[in-house]
């Protein structure tokens, strides 16, 4: 555990959306953060004028609570950002994670205010992630696509705010396997996947108990498998005249379902190469060998290793290994032949801290690491 | 539900591997069947010698209990075949349903001395699965099959007796969607299939629940993806010099998986035409329209309509759907088109009783209709 | 099954707040029945004006579903009184079963209406639980308490119309067998009772995945404890001026918890007598002979077997037992003499079939039975 | 997280048992102990003579791993009490604790070989529970019964050697909850607990998936509640002539059930003080401050607030709770005033941690600290 810096010397942040689950792991994880400390607060108006500590009471889903200052802290409504760009004024909130729970269009409308009042925002709502300007990050695979910022700041003509994202979560536990085999020559063509979600990607309340216990729900809602098959394409696409260009490959089929598991997504991932074909113990090398900038750079949230492979024929399992390695990393098995195509796998990554809050600190890392930070 | 006829009049049956989870099943079943009544009953040697409700004291894992008669049964030791040809000459037993939990080995001799002893077996058991004059049958997609008993039986010299099994419960739920395309004129190609498996698939005690609540196993042990991928070639095979040639197509590549469900075999399917590509709305229609000898006869096992599509975006789902129609109807869903590939679907079968028992009754009565069973 | 009758005899029957998950449960049990046929159907403002099928499109729970001619029924707003005493004029509606789900108040005024309009109400609400001259029926246990149904209609200046409820789900599990011991000369003097609640008690969405995966819930919220601790005094007790006088005993501490189960609820009771000690075998013969008046009138949805005992010691489990007899049996098990008190059991039943819409049904044929219901 | 010493100076113990569940928990939890060092394991003789990263391969079932160094170590036959013996001798093993699962008699003997060989035995298991000059330990509430093992090593001619053992993981929830109470002047006279335990309480392969998904069974086997209802009178007992004689209070009523829970064990207790009765604030200030000699000596496996109180209505819940204070705490909920005797609550703690592993790792800190581990 990283020893905790003199509080004074940390980078303030705020939440918004920090009575939801998203923003109740925010603030789990960010309890010992060395960088990082909450000191602002926003929700929907019906949390604002509380304390946290009363907004949530009842509500924490987290067996970690939050640390005793954040229970103190007042929450703001978040369709006010005079009150953010006013804690920024008085240094106690540098930027924001956004964990929004609003439609699409009041989410991006909203963040883009946050961001004009120079306040940058890393966000996990999806109402941005088809925005042309805006990246969409996954640290290890695509943290150059931060290169984009300076142009979206200046096209939009804010000075210093602007808004990252991270992608959907279902699409987690099968990038960085990608990723690392078209780096080492072997990008893909075309994927088939099959996820097996968990109930805490819907949130609190979120799926009704009768539709998981000895069950499967073969739909998550919400576009969850076009998400699944077209962010990669952003994500590995490449920036020209200011905005992104989607990659075409790989072309990826997703099943998204439901199934009775708190937290980790799984899938199941059938692959073919656009080209050259590795062998099974070339991949099994070149995912153990995989690393990227957080990995360089010793970020505090980033996964010593990104990838790893287990070699029992029944592992990963989402219970046994959802938290390996502060469940920030993405655990790999069952690689063999495929009679259809050339490989297959099986993968699992935490939904709600590698897929959500998790990511989105990781980000911030790399944000800060990067410079655009202040 | 079927009129009772007068039990003098019924066939008698026995039930190898009675006292396990199938055999409860077929036992269960059997119970006010039309045409079948269990008169005898074989397990284990830790079994024998006991009455049925003894046998089964504590070890009863279904809701709908024996019928009285049947708790009185004598549980013979299933080694010994001559107590079932003894109860065969005294019109006890004029066919076996074979729910043996042997080795392969041991389970493949076994059946064969039944056989040969002039009771024909009709069997759950995987061990005769790939013997080339064994047929593997599907009541709807393969009766023709049934052809080769004759040549079995002159083959090994067996006067009444023969062997007939059906195939893996995994892939019930689409094997008639599929078989429904070919036989309309559009046979698939490639296929890629992951399946969502419940528990009641591996008997009992059968898996742990420390490895299936609030989780996932990727894993089914004993080739289930090799069955997945095999046996269908021989169910879309042809008989030829007196046995069986696989057909060379679909290709498919199929993840098996266990979930925390208890009864009813999912599967999300991914699949490329040969040749010729349907809309969707001739594939439901097809689907509709399928019907097979069982319907046409009227076999009091069939369910009346083969596949059922359900147009709510969120079914099927196994515990909802798993019981339609006796539990004998496969449920598909979601049939969408497919970036990869040409279309998907969700397909849902009940494996212990579609995929088991009711599978061997169905087939028992396929074989009655064509004669086979005196 | 019973024989269907024509459907011309059959007595028409209306549901409020057909669409949620308990007026589904009436709609579903109510398909086949040999007295009774829905031919009403009323739902919130939300549904008014939709036929059936169209209302509960994508909502639908059960396995078993609606009659064809229940999915073409118009559904009325529950609100407006005038539409069911229309329909009782054009002999489409001879009396309602109340499942509706508004506030206390809102369901006591509404009820009195339609009681007032001249239509019975069977009711499933809790809001007239405690009203002094409505009785709270266990057809078995207290049918003789229907004698106050003239002394309501007459006090409250209603003709035809008259409220009957039944107690809350909670209860049902232990209320026979207690009530079988004091009928037997055995009464019970304090009683310690633990629920293990399903889900499906909280109706749907109800409970949220989140709070019973891996996991069980102390709490069952609004006066779980405080309803299993006072009806069964009213129901045990006696009419007194028009007005129920409750009984003093059995003294009642409940803890009322949630449990992963889908359908039914358990408890664990310890049992101190009033005063004679039956030894545990003469209790079980004194539940083995336990009959009621359902049974003696041999009711259509009377289980013959009101108590049955199971004898193995892991046995009554919910998923297990809880259909016996279509669901409406009480099964027990585990009876042994206890350290504190004289006696200990375990007790099942399901929660929305005895507990809620086939309690409701048992309570009309015994209104039926009396000519309670014209 | 406590300073690790220099690994020279931790003492080194021996883990009976260790592939099993227990075992692995012991193992688990021992990783990063300031005091103790895993460097010897015996286990059956099926997994004698394997490093233990190969004995374990496939059956670990924990998130957290073993250390490096406890992988290389060579599995031993934990009938052979020599190995033991040499290795105590080369000061690879100071003392032992036992997670064996051989047959009460079976385990009785080997414990009393390895203290024989002079190596004290800290033991899980049950067999020595009622040995008359066992101490059976829960650290908090009976430090003061480890008197006795002076007079055990002196009656058995024991030199070194010694054994003392904790109670069942069923009663850890209450005990605590009740003692906090005695000690503070208000001793219970009469208790009934119901108990909802978790699967892991059975270990692996334990409860079969069959059993509880969408189930309770009430019953757990093996003298579950006679345990649970007499070592409390054990631990709250007295010694005299250098043998344990019981308490007579609290007189206490078990039911335990199974529930599908992975671990936490919860139960309901309805309690009757023999004398004076506390308010319920009196009786929350109790509990609040209830320490024991762990929390003043500042044993490393200490809870540092034994007894924590919820004040939310549905809490403590076993997956939000079960791992509070490093799975040591008891979390204690919903006190209320009861119909029957005095006061009812809900109380929860981790079976497989302090109600097994850690349990025994904070009794031999208690024993270290007391100067009987040399």
């Amino acid at each position: 555990m990283a020893q905790a810096q003199n509080s004074i010397s940390k980078i303030p942040v705020g939440i918004l959306g920090a009575t939801g689950m998203v923003g109740q792991q925010y603030i789990s994880l960010l309890n010992d953060h060395p960088w990082f400390e909450v000191r602002f607060a926003a929700a929907s108006p019906r949390s604002a004028g509380k304390k946290y500590s009363e907004a949530v009471a009842g509500r924490w889903q987290l067996t970690k609570t939050y640390a005793p200052h954040v229970g103190g802290i007042m929450v703001e409504d978040a369709n006010d950002v005079s009150r953010a760009a006013e804690a920024f004024k008085k240094g106690e909130c540098s930027f924001v994670f956004s964990a929004l729970e609003m439609s699409k269009d009041e989410t991006k409308a909203l963040e883009e205010k946050y961001a004009a009042a120079g306040i940058p925002v890393i966000s996990n709502a999806s109402a941005h992630r088809w925005t042309p300007d805006v990246p969409v990050l996954i640290a290890e695979v695509n943290p150059g696509h931060t290169d984009i910022i300076p142009m979206q700041k200046k096209a939009r003509g804010w000075d210093r705010g602007f808004i990252a994202v991270k992608p959907n979560c279902s699409i987690q536990s099968y990038m960085k396997p990608v990723h690392a085999l078209a780096q080492a020559g072997y990008p893909a063509q075309r994927i088939v996947v099959v996820t097996m979600q968990a109930v805490s990607g819907a949130g609190y309340p979120g799926v009704p108990s009768l539709d998981v216990i000895d069950n499967v729900v073969p739909y998550i809602g919400s576009g969850e498998e076009e998400k699944s098959e077209n962010e990669p394409l952003k994500i590995f696409g490449s920036i020209e005249n200011g905005v992104f260009k989607n990659a075409e490959f790989p072309k990826i089929a997703a099943h998204c379902n439901r199934v009775p598991v708190t937290d980790g997504h799984s899938a199941c991932i059938t692959l073919e190469f656009a080209d050259k074909k590795p062998s099974l113990d070339e991949i099994k090398a070149i995912w153990a060998a995989y690393k990227g900038l957080p990995q360089e750079a010793d970020l505090p949230m980033a996964p010593r290793q990104p990838i790893i492979y287990r070699e029992e024929e029944n592992r990963p399992q989402p219970r046994k290994d959802r938290d390996t390695d502060k469940a920030m990393a993405v655990t790999v098995g069952r690689l063999r032949p495929s009679n259809v195509f050339d490989i297959r796998f099986f993968a699992l990554s935490h939904n709600t801290v590698r897929g959500a809050a998790g990511g989105g600190i990781l980000n911030a890392e790399l944000l800060k690491y990067k410079g655009y930070l202040g």
